[in-house]
């Protein structure tokens, strides 16, 4: 790379699917943020059909025009996957068995215990004269292949596989490629319960002056994330300056953050409840099981999560512990139900377990007037404390969903922090 | 548009936050399935910066390639919205003032008592010689213009105001400029439990003969779909097409599929238990509520959902009515668990509820020799009878998770259709 060039960096994505809007191309954007994340930037993206020639015809082009192209799709097993054929073709570079693939994906064949058909084989054959880089995640490999100036690296469409990939070996890969001394760090704040028209009059402003800082404001549902970046030429200079930044937004929206780059809520609330030496049960109705299963996604939640009741029917409530007296005088979605389920579900668990209580009305059908679909009452239940909130939820029915099993995790969160429970300002929280 | 050819159809997205993967670009698959709805086929998709020159090549060359253009982005208030200008400088037309988007957006303005500022009325410049597009939904007219044989429209990139335009104008203006009566339908197969090279050789050779059907393999993490198109100038002769297609398909694969189009697996499994008159508990471990999460995402699942007891420690489970001794003979992830809290759960339920119990490792540690990461139990109770299956599932913990959520649906979805609950023939299974 000559100085003062920024290198020319395009992503290519084949699929006919694509091109119909039968699926939405979220593997350009991962690329273009992993390699964005390292200081490269991409300078185009392109989604063409599942044609021989016409992907040749791009393949070659791309060569001509960039420094690194990264495209994904057509290795797969079938016919429609044209791919490998077509940089052939482009490239004037015939196909040729790589051995150690076609060994791999026989031995995942043999593992499955499933007859290998000769379509598998086919994603063994790769240009003459490329890299094959390894799938941990699947039977295709990739493979790099030079030409001229431009590093072209092929790579399948399955998003979990390029991911991997991606991490592993292509990223570092195209860096090593391109070259060049130029420094970026970022770091992405992720908070819950503020609008993210509040957060943006609370940090204009803040980084003013600090040299080389780009911010972000990322709406993520149901979340709000700030992402600040910093460009230098030193990298000791560019971390320092960074840490500077994030300290700046924390003195404006601290409260609201409750973790960073890839902690997610989940995350933080297992980590909180094992470093408090607590545990937790659950009793769900209105988010069905999504309270639990967000927390089990988490490695080493079996250590803090007792267990969770997803009672739905009045029937599941009162096995559970719910008195039908305490159902038919309140109703279903009352706060007196919520805390009855809190109650319930810690006293089927060890002493010293927190409870907390989900009951609401998801909808789309079944609002009144007193209750409106959207309506979700969340209680928690400590060592023979109490406390709720009444919550109006807007959107459909996951969104409903959502939006509790994030309520419920972000106030247990801060309640674990030492907040005051009977406190919990977000702008879905109703008047008691 | 001559006979014999395909009409060029482009799509080019403008915006920085899509090259630099901040967000992801849903622009460009919902204008090619607005198209894709009339029968029209895009044929490229291209994503660059807001970079002035680049544009304006960009649009030139696009202009000199293809017979029609959608673009979007770039038209908004600010300084980074350069496509007008860019459109103006490529095809040499220069920018003039649009007296009616002005006074529209003055009125939006007005009515929201802010006052406007120039770079609003910068909204209302559109160049020389095209036709503004109504924006309902927001302050940034459209506009559409013929360079040679081709059409180039340009759109705002906010999600809402584009959607209403492609509906109200574009697509129809689109169809007009390419002409022809040309006629579209298309189904999807949804299909569990065969891998896509086997679908792919079941169903090779099925569709020959069959005029203007193709036959696309879409890979949808954990199922695979088989999408088959039909094209024709004659409606009722498609439509007649489309259904002999489906049928020969289904005659190849038809026991792997459980659902088309839109139906999801857990939405079939709520409508089959209502159509059977039959109710459902669950008892999960290593899916962590995932299936109760799925079946409580479909409308009126508490019409058939009794409860699902996430049941995560060894504590839970003996609670929930698993013997301790079975626990500590046969290991927590064995088959006698997995039965043991099917029927614990169905026990709980009114009579004649359905139990499924699933008891697994889902990682990423605990492997042992005997037991490896990945290995679930799913066990079903109806009535007195028992069943159970062992599987072993690929991938991360959350990889096992919704392998073995869908495994559990699919089995039920099965027995619920009459079919022999001992015999369940996937993959994953492993022999008892």
């Amino acid at each position: 790379m000559s100085e003062g060039r920024s290198a020319v960096i395009e992503i290519l994505t084949v699929g006919d699917e694509i091109l119909s809007g039968t699926i939405v191309d979220t593997n350009s954007a991962l690329i273009a943020r992993k390699l964005f994340e390292v200081g490269l930037e991409v300078t185009r993206m392109t989604s063409i059909g599942d044609h021989l020639e016409e992907i040749a015809k791009e393949v070659f082009l791309a060569s001509q025009r960039a420094d690194a192209v990264i495209a994904t799709g057509g290795l797969g097993p079938t016919e429609d996957d044209r791919t490998s054929q077509a940089v052939a073709q482009a490239l004037g570079r015939p196909l040729e068995l790589h051995e150690p693939s076609l060994r791999k994906i026989q031995s995942i064949f043999e593992a499955m215990g499933v007859e290998m058909t000769s379509n598998n084989e086919r994603q063994a054959w790769i240009p003459k004269g490329s890299t094959a880089i390894d799938n941990p995640m699947g039977t295709a490999p990739g493979f790099a292949i030079r030409e001229g100036k431009c590093l072209m690296v092929f790579l399948p469409g399955v998003p979990r596989e390029l991911e991997r990939m991606l991490d592993e070996t292509v990223v570092s890969l195209v860096r090593s490629h391109l070259g060049g001394p130029r420094f970026i760090a970022s770091r992405t704040l992720r908070l819950f319960g503020i609008p993210e028209s509040r957060i943006d009059n609370m940090v204009r402003g803040a980084l003013d002056g600090l040299p080389g800082v780009s911010l972000a404001s990322l709406p993520h549902y149901p979340e709000n994330r700030l992402r600040v970046t910093v460009r230098g030429a030193d990298p000791k200079e560019v971390a320092s300056i960074l840490d500077r930044a994030v300290g700046l937004l924390k003195e404006k929206v601290g409260s609201w953050v409750y973790g960073e780059d890839d902690e997610d809520l989940e995350g933080v609330v297992v980590s909180l409840l094992k470093k408090c030496g607590r545990r937790l049960a659950v009793a769900e109705s209105c988010t069905g099981g999504l309270v639990a299963h967000r927390l089990t996604n988490v490695p080493g939640a079996s250590e803090v999560l007792e267990a969770s009741y997803v009672v739905y029917t009045q029937e599941a409530k009162e096995q559970l512990g719910v008195p039908g007296g305490v159902i038919e005088k309140h109703g279903v979605v009352s706060a007196e139900v919520a805390q009855y389920m809190a109650q319930a579900a810690a006293s089927k668990a060890p002493p010293g377990t927190v409870g907390l209580g989900i009951t609401g009305l998801a909808g789309p059908t079944g609002g009144t007037e007193e209750i409106p679909v959207g309506t979700v009452f969340i209680a928690m239940y400590d060592r023979g404390q109490y406390w709720y909130h009444r919550f109006r939820f807007r959107g459909g029915r996951g969104n409903v969903k959502t939006l509790a099993s994030s309520a419920a995790l972000d106030w247990l969160r801060r309640y674990l922090l030492g907040e005051d429970p009977a406190q919990y300002n977000v702008p879905w929280r109703q008047g008691q």
